[in-house]
């Protein structure tokens, strides 16, 4: 095999993630690396953590980036919690709730399932009924952006129903984070996970994480160890933390962690109000647009991500041409289906940098160009 | 906090790692993110597989980079292959080599500790002898290169006797990989990890893992589930595969496998021989003027590792005084000692892209002025 130096073809980024990496971040990511203890690095590792208060809304010290994906960021939040001893109820309503209920079963701890419908928001109802039926339950997790269907759940609602049945709450923010309102604090969310790749467009491989001072004092008090030494956060604890020294745990990921300070820095320039915004307008333009091509959406208006477009395949298209056709053609990524919607559907991502003008522009004149093939 | 953009001061890195990673490395970094499913990124990933094959010097089909730094790598070996029922041997000469043992203890298996002098190699007869006294034992886990004491161990004749006992072998390759010889397949290793951001002078973040066949077979067989999801190569497998299609897992780092490719890519250009070759010239030349300012090792001369000089800090020299001194005036970063050796050593690394002359040149300089002062 001879092998050269991989230059990839510029595309544009509108699937499930990653999304589109803008240039100012990919030139932070480019910078000379400095070593993970270099007091230049450590300074910034703090404005990364008040970047990323901000970003969640919280005050919470323990607020890190994570130095792995969001599934392992999620694994962190269930190993660091959850022993068998506990009972864990997990609203399922798509692929990454499923991943919920996995890292449970894996933990031996007892799992219970409030099955939704795919496509819909969670039902806070049925989440009650289960909380009712199992009063030893004090864990309550839940996705607040399914990436699988597009559906939006009711996350301050869902806190409430949790708090009053005195559960903490563990919640799934990979998606959401930037793209829509999401206030760690006010709603009282306990342990919560992201990714960098979805609507903070900076590059994959970050998980930012936030524990309460309720879920802090669990890892911090708690009598056998986490399963996993490399996702033990009460060891990760010491070198995030602004007081004492910094104890060695792994080398960060320096670099990605420049490029993780930089969508922050974007992300707080631009107010995290107004990113809401912008995705929710870049998203009405996107939806008149698969209006007028025929194309319909799987989630209720009132439930849809607008980060996060899940459509039904028109009838008669060939799925794998047409998103094949879009990227050779046009540098365009879009989503495949997943999950029960594998083959059914499509997923049309307007995250972080990618929700732009340009972007829904292209995406539906290349839609139609695809589908009159 | 008034916040902006980090702008690192360029710095030589001659610590333990990261070490110095080369403009074309970065620049292979920064280029443009595209899908973790694209063709192309797939076709990359192809080639990172076999850029790993020749580093680690096997035809083993599970050979990747695992999305989280070298620890986790770690974590990934001893939880995919080691169930309560299993017992490992462990030999410890340092810090790396503890940090298995807290893998094998949360995992629940049966400990057995092969206790080493720290700044010596492993010792072949005590592994012999501790399996004598466990014929049980079915797993025998060392550190090729201890980062922590600068030691290279015989990882040949300890995995030699490993299967003399009928062991599995687990080894932990995050400092030798490029700087120092290592045959995977000849030296019949069971499972290796590495990581990106020593000899291979990529940036942090990336673990290179390498199964054999029949660590595989253990993984495809086993009846209990893996307790990490995330770290679950079962499921890693059929993304990492050219057979068959990519199931979806996680997000791939996209970008730290870009520069990962790009610096593999100049190691099989080099040549891993030449590479391990300038290891030891460079070593040599900063020895001799070590020597020259009276600083010596701590490991004897035959069991030293090239790219990692752990040396004493003088009689009367404050130790984070002068590494700070070299940071400020020199931007040169060199390690601090690490576990037994906190305060008595500094490890002088010379790894991958940071093994050149030049660094030679400026640390033997600095250093002189340094303790002059």
């Amino acid at each position: 095999m001879s092998i050269k130096s991989f230059i990839p073809v510029p595309r544009t980024l509108m699937g499930p993630g990653p999304s589109d990496v803008s240039p100012q971040v990919l030139s932070a990511l480019s910078r000379p690396t400095i070593g993970h203890l270099d007091p230049l690095f450590v300074g910034m590792m703090d404005e990364v953590k008040s970047l990323l208060q901000y970003a969640f809304q919280t005050s919470n010290p323990f607020t890190i980036a994570l130095s792995a994906p969001g599934s392992a960021g999620m694994e962190a939040c269930f190993v660091n919690l959850v022993t068998p001893e506990d009972t864990v109820v997990v609203c399922v309503n798509g692929v990454f709730g499923m991943r919920m209920t996995e890292n449970v079963k894996r933990l031996g701890a007892k799992l219970v399932v409030v099955e939704g419908e795919w496509g819909r928001a969670v039902d806070p109802q049925a989440l009650e009924a289960a909380l009712k039926q199992n009063p030893n339950a004090n864990f309550v997790a839940f996705v607040h952006a399914e990436t699988s269907t597009g559906a939006l759940s009711d996350a301050k609602t869902l806190c409430q129903i949790a708090q009053q049945h005195d559960c903490l709450t563990i919640v799934d923010a990979v998606t959401s984070l930037g793209g829509v309102e999401l206030r760690v604090d006010e709603w009282g969310i306990d342990a919560i996970y992201s990714g960098s790749q979805k609507c903070l467009s900076c590059v994959p491989g970050i998980s930012p994480v936030s524990f309460s001072e309720r879920a802090t004092k669990i890892v911090q008090e708690r009598t056998t160890p986490v399963p996993s030494w490399f996702l033990d956060q009460s060891l990760v604890m010491d070198y995030w933390s602004g007081e004492g020294k910094r104890s060695y745990h792994h080398t960060a990921p320096v670099n990605s962690l420049y490029a993780l300070h930089e969508s922050l820095l974007m992300l707080k320039n631009e107010g995290l109000e107004n990113s809401w915004a912008r995705h929710a307008k870049q998203h009405k333009a996107l939806a008149a647009g698969l209006a007028d091509l025929g194309i319909s959406y799987i989630v209720p208006e009132d439930e849809r991500l607008p980060q996060l477009n899940s459509v039904y395949i028109p009838d008669g298209i060939d799925d794998a041409k047409v998103r094949s056709y879009l990227l050779e053609e046009y540098n365009l990524e879009i989503g495949a289906g997943l999950g029960k919607f594998a083959g059914k559907a499509w997923r049309i991502g307007l995250m972080g940098y990618a929700a732009r003008s340009e972007n829904v522009a292209l995406c539906l004149a290349a839609l139609k160009d695809a589908l009159s093939k």
